[in-house]
């Protein structure tokens, strides 16, 4: 459906496609299948003793009249259904489960039920305020709320082939088509909560109806254009605002509406409306080949992941607005690194992948879904972080609570708001759909994840089998199955970790010089039905130091191994963690723990404390000098911090000169 | 008046006993009195273009039915004026001012016109709630204004002989005896804002009545005590808040009635109230020898001296409240140490100094006073800081301004909540009254400031001339003027950073073996007219850590040189003051930079800066190593910090070890 854009261009190979079989991810897979989304459900049915209320479901029931009561929860409550309908949706791609189908289509009647004749759905305004809709998107989300419901439309339809969640999907689409626009009568706006850009291309691409890309470019155009459509929006009901009653003050960086778009120089506001609108710019832009946006695009990539991004892959520096604060600005302990915005920054990844197919948008997209996503849930997949800090201090969060009461240093067991948990069991239940992607008749491999993959290229069906043994080791085999021999490109990825990589084709040496373009090791021959391909990707232990303008890490080192970041843990090294350092030139040295965490990779290393011998009661002292006795550290992966009680941890460390 | 307690107590030699010549504090007095205090009255009367207004006098005089209007700002709006009658009378009894006396006269005119018949005085609830006047101690400062207004008084009637403000301020203290208490229709309870109780001993002290004693007795006995008085105010007034509809929520913490004020263990809450409320503790246990109480005053010294105390002497560690966080707990960036609480850390140390002369609490108080006092003020005296932090990067105060919006990188003109100008005009104007103390015959020298002090011991009189050249060199010379010789002892505080000192009399060498007690050099002798005295005190450059569970200052160094800590700016060290590091060895040269900041000592070193070769754009890098190039490094006093615009500023910098 996507016009040519004259260039390279890829197309994501879909969930449908993939089978995994990765002894690392199907246990975060299957936790999604066998607790992750049964939990929700329970949650969004109230059904969980001791935690907050959701009423998520309970909304739909009271607008679909088959209940009495009040709306409970946020104005974008309904979101936490959708989340959970297309987590459902990519599980049933995955694993036939006719129970949990049936449940869905249970669920699906009473959303029909909810919707209104224009098309309209939305439990709040349905409920609460009917005579209040779309008269303040600044705040309320309607658009926010219908994009997730359109993206749980089109992935129950991709997965069942039921159309019965797209029927209503489309009836809401089909009214924002009719409400929005330049027309008379017509709204000439765009969303508070980007996210219905995205979804809108999904539609396109599931039906075919231009209007849905239409209605998508024309948010994206309108977004930032003076003057403001908030502003006049917020002027034309009195300037109230949803929450109190105050009067508005919109700051228009947290919305992304400063400037036009293809104007903003960098990542400012909001960072998961940031990364939202972003893939939705990269949606569009991949259909209509509208250069100035790809543009953007890459302009704002730029700006993250060179200036805005921890190493963890998180993003939002500040816990004020869940926001970007400024270039290089990235506190390990105040930070607020959300786990929806790593998520969001896999979206825009993982569609810029299929702009342009470089390794630079593929790292991140794995520094993010190893680092920042996997520790936002504990290995029994029932505690979630939203906040993801990189350096934790209990007695700081609890102490200083002003500063810190967005960091828990324990996971927590649902939230409020609960974004978070539902968007990492989307992710994770979709997770065969970001490895490939094809381009004529290259087939990329951006993650190294076990599995099966069936796929054409210009008709030829082609079958891949990965083995791989990441993240713990950097060895991934392919097994390639051919109803007959063909030519085509198998493009891997090289990524910016291995210090070296090697090809070894049906037990040969494969040559890589010249062949890695763009990241990607292109290799290119004729292919036989039971050809191997083994891809050597060295993985020493490496020692990370930040741009010079991060003034938090100045003087800090850590550590990677492979795409897991590292970090120390009081639970292996003791309290006052500040007090360690690691020797420039010490041995680092890798070991697996079976017994830890699952298992893990711990790395060892000799380093010091920095001690002081006898310091007594004074608070200062001008007579001693630090000494320095030897400690030795363990490092543990990022992802599997927290899971041992509570207890300080940090990421950085000071290095040893 | 105090009854004696059977151990050491000294007595303060009062401001009007001295007077100060000295070189460097009389440019800050003659600012006092050249341009705050003619600023304040400005302000307090609204006369100021472009500066927040304050209301201040206007209260009054609507209060007097003199003015019609509105009463405007804080509900303690009338403790400005209170603190400019009492500055003024510190100014007059150093120097006369027939002008300005008669200024605070038609003041005070005003003032006795606003009080009630029953003596309450508080423009507040004359004018805005009068029907509401003692029924929210919790939240509004009615005690705490009234205590400002005694301290007046009674500041006012010791410079001028005047009982105009004396008689008013008896009235008020009057009333609050009457309306306090545990009797029939009297309030069992105690104030908000802790304050009275200081200033009603003060006015014991003037007045020799007992019942004012009693009254501050009673206020810190009841403090704290169960079932909570505020939750029983509360519960009386249907729990209302002042400040909005909502209902009130009472941290006990915040206030320090989570226990009996001799059962607390550590400072909590906010700085200001901890500090005032410690001060009253121990005048009053001066007053009666109540040793529960000293023993209580020293915990709580002990707590806050060397667990929670920055090394510039400012205290409360988080904005949040503007209060002690926990131990250990210095954080130098988002920091509060509010200039007020230093000044009432030093009211604390005074009266500590009276109950048992120890060189410890004169430490701190010479610290609070050279560092975060001064630092309160630009050297125009026109600019303040209400919070002092420790570490500034102006880009993030800015660019992260929901954690740090208390923070600013230059000193701001007024305050809305104007508490702390016109704390440091009243205690700077009032400075000689810190100088000294005596006991029987011992004269005990706490601060070295040059100056002429007259006093009397056992009925002789006694001069003593003091020439010092601190802060910048260690000498303090003392010429004795007698009417026939005396015998005496001279205690001369040896200060925590003079690694040697010595004494020389009438030439020759006096041997402190042996001599110095608790802190103090005890020259005992029979002196004669024309004695003269040379304390030499070593001011070497010191290199200061801090405990090592400080974690924000692990593996970093402070200097500091006599009573100054030293601070890199960004003016000197250029930007990016984290890349610095200073090396254990590194040779400190001290040099006078006359034209620099009114003239201060600079600290240069050749220390490093971390740099990498050409670290191009990427965020991380995993292929180099910080390089050590030669940096030069110059510090300069912290109370001189941001005098030269707005820039990066650290007092602790890493060591390179």
């Amino acid at each position: 459906m996507g016009q040519a854009l004259g260039k390279v261009q890829a197309k994501p190979v879909s969930l449908k496609q993939v089978h995994i079989t990765d002894h690392f991810w199907n246990y975060y897979i299957d936790l999604v299948r066998d607790v992750v989304v049964p939990y929700q459900w329970d949650a969004i049915n109230d059904r969980i003793e001791g935690a907050e209320r959701s009423g998520a479901v309970s909304n739909f029931k009271i607008a679909a009249g088959l209940e009495k009561g009040d709306f409970y929860g946020f104005v974008f409550q309904d979101t936490d259904v959708a989340k959970w309908l297309e987590a459902v949706a990519y599980l049933l791609v995955t694993k036939r489960d006719d129970a949990l189908e049936q449940l869905a289509d249970e669920m699906i009647d009473i959303i029909g039920k909810a919707q209104q004749p224009s098309g309209y759905l939305n439990t709040y305004f349905t409920i609460k305020e009917p005579g209040k809709k779309w008269t303040n998107l600044t705040e309320c989300h309607e658009l926010y709320s219908a994009g997730h419901m359109i993206e749980a439309g089109v992935a129950y339809y991709n997965a069942t082939g039921k159309r019965n969640l797209l029927d209503i999907v489309c009836r809401i689409a089909d009214d924002i088509a009719v409400v929005f626009g330049d027309g008379p009568g017509q709204i000439a706006g765009y969303d508070g909560h980007q996210e219905v850009e995205l979804a809108l291309v999904k539609l396109y691409e599931a039906m075919g109806n231009r209007k849905y890309l239409d209605i998508s470019s024309y948010f994206i155009d309108k977004r930032g254009q003076q003057p403001s459509f908030f502003e006049a929006e917020a002027d034309a009901r009195g300037r109230s605002t949803h929450w109190n009653n105050n009067k508005i003050h919109i700051d228009p960086e947290y919305f992304q509406t400063h400037r036009p778009v293809r104007e903003q120089e960098a990542a400012v506001g909001h960072a998961v409306r940031v990364v939202y609108m972003l893939a939705g710019m990269a949606d569009v832009a991949k259909e209509t080949g509208d250069e100035s946006l790809i543009e953007a695009c890459r302009r704002l990539w730029d700006n993250i992941a060179s200036k805005q991004m921890y190493i963890t892959g998180g993003i939002g520096s500040m816990a004020h607005g869940e926001a970007f604060s400024f270039d290089y600005d990235l506190p390990n302990d105040t930070v607020y690194s959300e786990t929806c915005a790593s998520i969001g920054l896999i979206f825009f990844a993982h569609r810029m992948l299929q702009l342009e197919p470089n390794s630079r948008y593929a790292d991140v997209m794995e520094r993010a879904l190893y680092n920042t996503v996997l520790a936002g849930m504990s290995r029994d997949g029932r505690h979630f972080f939203y906040v993801n800090p990189l350096e934790v201090t209990p007695d700081v969060c609890e102490g200083r609570n002003k500063n810190f009461n967005h960091v828990k240093p324990v996971r927590q067991e649902w939230f409020g708001c609960a974004c978070c948990p539902p968007n990492i069991a989307r992710l994770l239940a979709s997770l065969g759909g970001y490895m490939y992607s094809t381009n004529g008749n290259t087939i990329y491999s951006h993650l190294y994840i076990g599995g099966e993959v069936e796929l054409s290229l210009d008709g030829t069906k082609v079958k891949l089998k990965q083995h791989s043994s990441l993240p713990w080791e950097g060895t991934a085999r392919f097994e390639i199955s051919l109803a007959k021999p063909a030519a085509f490109t198998l493009a891997l990825r090289i990524p910016g970790w291995a210090s070296e990589a090697s090809v070894v084709v049906n037990g040969e040496a494969y040559a890589l010089t010249d062949k890695v373009v763009d990241g990607y090791a292109r290799i290119e021959r004729v292919w036989t039905s039971g050809d191997q391909l083994e891809l050597v990707l060295a993985m020493p232990i490496l020692r990370v130091r930040s741009h010079p303008l991060v003034k938090q890490n100045a003087g800090k080192v850590a550590l990677q191994r492979g795409p897991l970041v590292y970090c120390l843990e009081e639970a292996d090294n003791g309290a006052q963690l500040q007090q360690l350092l690691l020797p420039q030139d010490a041995k680092l040295e890798d070991a697996y723990e079976e017994s830890l965490i699952g298992g893990i990779h711990v790395i060892k290393a000799e380093g010091s404390r920095l001690q002081f011998e006898q310091w007594g009661t004074q608070l200062y002292r001008t007579d001693t000098e630090a000494a320095m006795e030897p400690a030795s550290l363990a490092f543990i992966p990022y992802y599997a911090w927290a899971n041992r009680g509570k207890g300080e941890m940090t990421v950085w460390v000071k290095e040893r000169f």
